[in-house]
């Protein structure tokens, strides 16, 4: 059994964290500087915890570093244990960034794609999780931890990170932050968001059936210009959001005009 | 049991089509001026069809009307059946479209919030539909007819249905547009689209125990300079892209500008 030690208890430590445990994984500490987080996680767990990187556990076989990428490179320079495997969960951050640690032999990227809030469950066996090792002996060493917790394990170098973590800003938070807009245009009108809840859930679930390409609809794909200058001007007092209407649509319009033209 | 004739045979009237025969009305014909679409509707539902105004049946209790909104106000200009109740299915359209119809007496709006592909199953019963009427007897009429098909009728007019419409195109034709960039984006770092269904689904799984202002996460609310850069970086050659990356990031920068601020 490996013994783990999470730097970190944030979303990311604490769902890593349960899904390690239910593999039989031996979390034998919990570091967070906030000790606050610490001591919930570490609770949550039943492990010991520390904020003080001084007691830091030296004995681990892994460490996993799931701490927000402003402070990831601070921490690793300040934990120096030569033996034992490096991990970190960043999707936006190189490997690279081990390499000041010049003693470190084994190190890598463990990057599960998925948004984590610690109120929910999820399931980890249908997260993709990409991986990165310093040797390819490494890389497989981090591959087989990622196999034991998900069905769904690939390799990825840094920059195809980079690319994987930008998409999911547009698939995830960008797409959430138009959730977040609807909701306030929704609620002009007086009804909920709840109303919005149907029809969202259509337009996911289509994708198990269709490609995002193929299940665009809506005015923007038909270039509807009288629904468009309707709508522009329901966003009259709402600048931010007539901007972002007009760039969205008229990015729909390039992506589907040569096949407009075609079908014409 | 009502008669009802189906003017149109798109992606609308074929489901409420089959939502109106599963709650036994006599759908008794389809009219629409594609043959094509005519034959294969009226071949799903068993009915008869036609592409010929001069022969739409006359003797239906109900008109419904699900054509595209720029041939709306044409149809039914043609059509001249006094005593029926018609009804438009439009979510930007006002229920004055029908007012130059002087010898109409019974009309109104029964708008679907759902996104409609044919080959999809649409469960109708949780489908929220917003319904209005020229009177409060003909709006009652309408709203019994969708609360047979539906649990959730709501009646809305035509201002708030405007706001409703575009709350969808955002949170509908936008998300999906979001969606197709991500595809893009995705497979230039060398992967599939279903790398991104999980965080996809998780994405809108959270919605039913989160607002999406309180969901939402990534490097604009937390203001990651660093990483907004790398990421643009990445889409310099894709201007269009860079564009939307910049607006929507500045959109939720502002959004929870105020909260970063009392949180510091």
């Amino acid at each position: 059994m490996k013994r783990v030690v999470i730097v970190g208890a944030g979303n990311v430590a604490t769902h890593l964290g349960r899904a390690l445990q239910n593999k039989n994984f031996v979390v034998s500490q919990i570091f967070s500087r906030t000790e606050n987080s610490a001591t919930q996680l570490a609770s949550d767990l039943r492990v010991p915890f520390t904020t003080n990187l001084q007691s830091l556990d030296r004995e681990a076989d892994i460490y996993f570093y799931c701490v927000k990428d402003a402070v990831l490179c601070d921490v690793i320079n300040k934990i120096d244990i030569p033996d034992a495997l490096h991990v970190h969960t960043a999707g936006s951050l190189p490997l690279s960034i081990f390499e000041s640690h010049l003693q470190y032999r084994r190190y890598g990227v463990f990057y599960p794609l998925q948004t984590f809030s610690k109120t929910r469950k999820v399931n980890f066996d249908e997260i993709p999780i990409f991986v990165e090792g310093n040797s390819s002996e490494v890389e497989e060493e981090i591959r087989q931890i990622a196999q034991t917790l998900s069905k769904r394990v690939f390799s990825s170098d840094s920059e195809q990170r980079k690319k994987i973590h930008l998409s999911a800003v547009f698939a995830c938070n960008f797409v959430n932050h138009l959730f977040s807009i609807a909701e306030e245009l929704v609620k002009t009108a007086g009804y909920s968001f709840d109303i919005l809840l149907p029809l969202i859930t259509e337009t996911v679930n289509k994708l198990n059936e269709l490609s995002p390409y193929d299940a665009q609809t809506g005015p923007a794909v038909r270039n509807d210009q009288n629904i468009i200058r309707q709508h522009l001007s329901l966003l009259e007092n709402k600048p931010e959001f007539s901007e972002i209407y007009s760039v969205l649509s008229e990015s729909i319009y390039r992506m589907y005009k040569k096949d407009i033209q075609t079908r014409e």
